[in-house]
C-alpha cells in the first residue's frame, strides 16, 4: 500500500531491464526455419478503481502500478490535483489498483449521472479534458539546445527494456539536460501516466521540466503534457495537426523528429535557446537510431 | 449514408497521400533556427453511436469513417457478425457516425444493465472479448515466405500517408502476397478497425488472407485479428508476451520483427512454407527502412 506522504525523498526512476517480471525468453523459428529465443516484453492486465468506481483496465508491464494508476486518473481529468488521495492500494494477485480518496470525487458524481445516457468513462472525460486544457497558462521557461542535444544522447545510449526486449514506449522527465523519471511500458500511454503519477506522489514542480517522448506528438499527449504543466515536450517521432494547433492555442513548446543534429519545433519556439555549437553535434548513429527502429508503434 | 449490400462489387482499398483532406501543411523552424514547412497528417474527432447507445469518440484521420464505424464495433465484440446492420449514417459536419441494426444488440442490453456498476463500457467489453476470442477455431492455411518477401516489398515501396507525413500507422490486408486493402490512420487501432468493417460491408472472407502491421503483436492486436477470423499476423515491429501467449492458445500465426530477409515466428510455424530461397532475397534498403524508422509507437 503506497501512503501518500510528499515529504519522503524523491526517488530517481530509471528502466530496469534485468528485473525478470518484466520480460519473458520465448522460443521460436527464424526466417531459415532455425530455432531461436528472444526476450519480450511482459504485458498484463490492471484493473483501476477510484474509491468503489471500476473505472478501465490496462495493459502494463506491471512495474510501478501505483504511479501509474494516480496517473491515469490524473490525466484522465478524472482526479483533480487538490482532491486529497488517503491511499493507493496494489493487489498483485488480483491485478487490481484502488485508489482512495478523502471525499468522493467529483468525476465519481458526473459519472452516476451521465451513464444511463453516455455508458463510457472515457466518453464523458473526454470533453472535460478539452476543457481543462484550454484554461491552463504554461510557464514561462527555457529549452536551452544543448539540454536537448544532451537528453536525447543520454536516453538513447541508457540500458532500457526497449534495448533488451523492444516493442515497448519510453517517457523520460528531465530537468535540463538530466533524467529524473525514465519510465516504459508497453501500453501506450502508460509511461507518461506513470511519469505524472510519479510527480503528483512526490509533489515534483513542474514548471522547471522537460518531457521527452518516444512516440508521437498526438493531441492526447499535448493534452497529457499540458494537464501535468509541463511547458515543453519533445519527441524523436513526428507530430498530428490537431497536436500542433492544440499545443499553439496552449502555448506548449512542440519539438518532433529529434535525431542527431536534427530537430523541428512547432509550437512555442520563444522557448528555445540556440546555445549549442552544431558543429559538435554528431548525426544519429546506427547503434543510437536502434532505439527509433522496431518501436513502430503499437 | 452506407447502406449494407454486399452484392456490391469489392473496392480495393490503398493509401490516397494525394487526398488533402488527410494531412496539413505546417510552418516551424529547424534545429538551426531555419523557417521550414512539413505535412503532418490531419487527427479529427468521431464520435461512434451504435443506435441510440453513445460508445466512443476516437481520434482518427477521417477517411473512411464507416468502415472505422463497424470495425470498431466488431473488434469491441459490441457488434456480433450476425447481427443486421440496416445502414451507417455518417456526418461531416457533425463528425458523428451512427450505426444502425434491425434489433438492439445483445452488447446494449448489456450495457444497460452493467454501467450502474461499471460505468465504461471499454471496460465491460475487455472479459467478453477475451472469452470471444478463446472460443475461436482459426481455419487451416499457409504462409509461403515467398509470399511474405512480396507483401512486404510491396508495402515498404507503396506510395504511403506514411512516406509522405510520418507519424501514422499502417495495416494491410493481403491475398497471397497482394494487398487489397490497405488503410492508415493516426489512431492506434483505426487502421485494423477499417478493414474489420471493410471486410464485413463486403462480405470478404477471411481464412485466406494474411494480415500485415507496422505495429507491434500485442494481445489487442492478436485478440482483434482473431476476432476477424483470420489465421495469419505478420509485423514489421516486436511482440509483447501475452500477444504471443494469446496466439498460441488459438493456433494464430503470428510473425514479427520482419525485414529485409529476417523474421521470427512464435506461434504457429506450422502454416510457413519455407518456398522462397533466400539468396535472391535483398536486406532492408535504407529507402525501406523509412517505413520503420519515426514511427516509433502508438
Amino acid at each position: 500500500m503506497m501512503k501518500i506522504d510528499k515529504k519522503q525523498p524523491v526517488p530517481l526512476i530509471l528502466p530496469n531491464p534485468a528485473d525478470p517480471r518484466l520480460t519473458q525468453r520465448v522460443s521460436g523459428t527464424d526466417q531459415t526455419g532455425a530455432k531461436v529465443e528472444i526476450n519480450v516484453p511482459m504485458e498484463r492486465p490492471l484493473t483501476l478503481y477510484l474509491n468503489a468506481q471500476e473505472i478501465v483496465t490496462m495493459m502494463t508491464i506491471g512495474d510501478y502500478p501505483e504511479y501509474l494508476a494516480l496517473g491515469y486518473l490524473l490525466n484522465q481529468n478524472m482526479l483533480k490535483y487538490d482532491d486529497i488521495v488517503t491511499e493507493v492500494e496494489y493487489d498483485d494477485d488480483l491485478q487490481v489498483v484502488v485508489v482512495r480518496t478523502a471525499h468522493h470525487t467529483n468525476f465519481e458524481q458526473k459519472l452516476r449521472k451521465r451513464t444511463q445516457t453516455s455508458g463510457c468513462a472515457q466518453g464523458t472525460a473526454f470533453g472535460d479534458l478539452l476543457e481543462a486544457v484550454e484554461s491552463v497558462a504554461l510557464p514561462k521557461a527555457e529549452l536551452r539546445t544543448s539540454w536537448l542535444y544532451q537528453m536525447t544522447q543520454t536516453i538513447n545510449t541508457m540500458p532500457s527494456l526497449y534495448l533488451e526486449a523492444g516493442a515497448i514506449h519510453g517517457c523520460v522527465l528531465c530537468k535540463e539536460g538530466e533524467p529524473v523519471c525514465y519510465t516504459e511500458d508497453v501500453g501506450r500511454h502508460n509511461a507518461v501516466d506513470k511519469i505524472a503519477g510519479w510527480m503528483f506522489r512526490h509533489g515534483v514542480t513542474a514548471g522547471d521540466k522537460i518531457l521527452y517522448t518516444t512516440g508521437r506528438l498526438t493531441s492526447e499527449m499535448v493534452i497529457k503534457t499540458v494537464r501535468m504543466g509541463i511547458p515543453i515536450l519533445v519527441s524523436r517521432s513526428g507530430f498530428t495537426a490537431w497536436g500542433v494547433e492544440l499545443a499553439r492555442q496552449v502555448g506548449l513548446t512542440l519539438v518532433g523528429r529529434t535525431r542527431g543534429k536534427r530537430f523541428i519545433a512547432l509550437s512555442g519556439e520563444e522557448r528555445i535557446v540556440y546555445d549549442q555549437n552544431l558543429a559538435y553535434v554528431e548525426e544519429e548513429s546506427a547503434r543510437h537510431r536502434r532505439k527509433g527502429e522496431g518501436r513502430d508503434d503499437e
